[in-house]
């Protein structure tokens, strides 16, 4: 594997890469990423920055980052990708070996349209959306298509889009990922993916990106979960920053429930993650930096918000494993009675109207 | 019992009132109103619209109720009392046989000072707050006095404070009252507290006001605990009107799911509801005009929720009844854990600035 980055995505045009790229692919792994914002433009611009083959499909931002160029402010150092190769269509963009999904998945009624034409034979998606199961929309939506099969990614990190083609990182950083069990892709997948997985291990860690590969996703997702599911919940329901909600005893004591229910939920599953974590989730969220959740700006600017992936999946995953245990009909998981109800708040506030929408990478 | 309407309130000077009511007091109940609000303007408004003797103890709105009378709105007629009997200061206020009392418990602290020079030695007290065991604030204000007892009252009305010295009357309006459990007062209370009882229900009645004598208390507190809980709780946590809540089917799940919790919350504390009641509220809730609650209008204004009278004491009761059967701890009543989730999201947003603070009668 060649380790030596590439000059080919120094200060050249989109054109003249892509030329110059097919000479140099065999060892080489080619990044798309699809939904360029908080958490795809920071890992998409740090592999590029690091000398990686990265495509971007650009929405609303694209005509800024064509003028402007695509800016990454981070604690590992601020650059500017000057001429990043971006597009407007998946049609335009060549096939990729890892496909990065990091739009919302509030939009994955759109994987249809978006991951067939992007994904080579040889490819793989990695799933960064929040939540738990969202791998297999991708799933569903590549039926049919040769390509590897389906990886699901965990980013622990604070990150905002804070404006157009403007990526500010905050803290942390750290990607777990691993194969989805209900992969999908083709029959000689399983090699292929550890081989895949490796290589990306090893490009997002020259890319100064603190990659890991794991062979428990399901451990990973909900691990993340224990964070996601009290603090974008609360953010949203008590309209508040994590600071607020750490300094205050009532919110605490709450946000300290979920977490715990939520690692019983895990253990309903089968997933065993380790029990210290409550403990670590609580420290770790009171020392960071005050922060937004993604759900509380998605909530703040009228877009829809991740209850599905993040609430809605987690609970119906907790029934069917109590369900399969005591056959019964699901109903509101025993285990996670306050994400419940935490899930059924965010409905709520989802489906009521907060002003224009605004569209996002 | 003289049922004539006397005519001391009928545009004569409060000072040449006090001097003639003298010389009626035998039959005749006279009433203190402490807060005339929404509820105590109201109720106080009815009884002296009805003829009766009603000494209004105001705030804010003292100079606009000096000058332009007090206004209710209300389907059973709009009337406004031109010169009520009012008051800045409860020292200079006649003592009273009923001291109504209407105000916000989050007040209660005051009760030291407000209470004691208003209460004559045969009176009682009727406290008509939100919530559970407000009553005992009554009793402990009024240790050492000399008084007959006080008694709670549930009111089941859609009315709200609209301007000063306005208040509008939308829907429903019935009082139920009894005598409280720890009721406080002189020893040959019981039969005087029946005596008043009677009374006041036969003013009320004469004065329009659905009025009716109970001997379960608790019940009726309980009974009323299933709407509050539930619409006043969340009508804030979800900054919605009730119509918004009963046209969500998540909302309106959570909703039937306090309102079990509550139900079986009075069960565990020996107290019984029919439990055809919890079809009954989200049924009236469905068919009542759209209703901001009370604790939400107090949210929205910037002043602070009455938390501990309509969630932390009635989860402290059901606490203490677990605690007895099991001989344990202390804790988050097992009973209601969907309640005791919402208190802590409304303790959360009690402690957080809201804009400027308002004071209210």
């Amino acid at each position: 594997m060649d380790k030596v980055r590439p000059p080919f995505l120094e200060g050249a045009c989109p054109l003249r890469l892509k030329v110059s790229l097919k000479l140099e692919r065999i060892n080489q792994l080619r990044y798309g990423i699809i939904g360029s914002g908080a958490v795809g433009g920071l890992y998409g611009g740090l592999l590029a920055h690091g000398g990686h083959e990265v495509h971007f499909l650009l929405n609303s931002d694209f005509e800024h980052v064509q003028r402007h160029g695509l800016r990454v402010d981070s604690p590992k150092g601020d650059f500017v990708l000057e001429s990043p190769a971006i597009y407007q269509n998946v049609r335009e963009m060549p096939r990729c070996d890892v496909v990065i999904l990091a739009m919302k998945s509030t939009r994955n009624h759109l994987l249809g349209e978006l991951l067939p034409p992007v994904i080579s034979p040889g490819g793989v998606v990695l799933n960064l959306q929040n939540g738990l199961d969202v791998e297999a929309d991708c799933v569903d939506a590549l039926t049919g298509v040769d390509y590897v099969g389906v990886m699901g990614g965990c980013c622990f990190l604070c990150s905002n889009k804070i404006g157009p083609g403007h990526i500010r990182h905050l803290d942390y950083g750290r990607i777990i990922f691993g194969a989805y069990q209900a992969s999908g892709g083709n029959d000689d997948g399983e090699s292929r993916r550890g081989e895949i997985g490796r290589q990306i291990v090893a490009d997002m860690t020259t890319s100064k990106i603190d990659a890991k590969w794991t062979d428990d996703l399901a451990a990973a997702r909900w691990r993340k979960l224990m964070w996601n599911i009290p603090f974008n919940g609360l953010s949203v329901v008590l309209n508040a920053s994590t600071d607020a909600i750490m300094g205050s005893a009532p919110a605490k004591a709450l946000s300290d429930r979920l977490i715990r229910e939520v690692h019983a939920g895990a253990a309903a599953c089968g997933v065993t993650v380790d029990p210290e974590s409550i403990r670590q989730t609580m420290e770790h969220t009171e020392t960071m930096v005050p922060y937004d959740s993604s759900m509380r700006l998605d909530f703040l600017a009228g877009r829809p918000m991740e209850v599905a992936a993040i609430f809605a999946n987690p609970l119906a995953a907790v029934a069917r494993a109590e369900s399969s245990e005591k056959s019964e009909a699901l109903g509101t998981p025993a285990t996670m009675p306050s994400v419940a109800m935490l899930c059924q708040e965010l409905q709520f506030l989802d489906s009521q109207p907060r002003g224009t929408s605004k569209t996002s990478d």
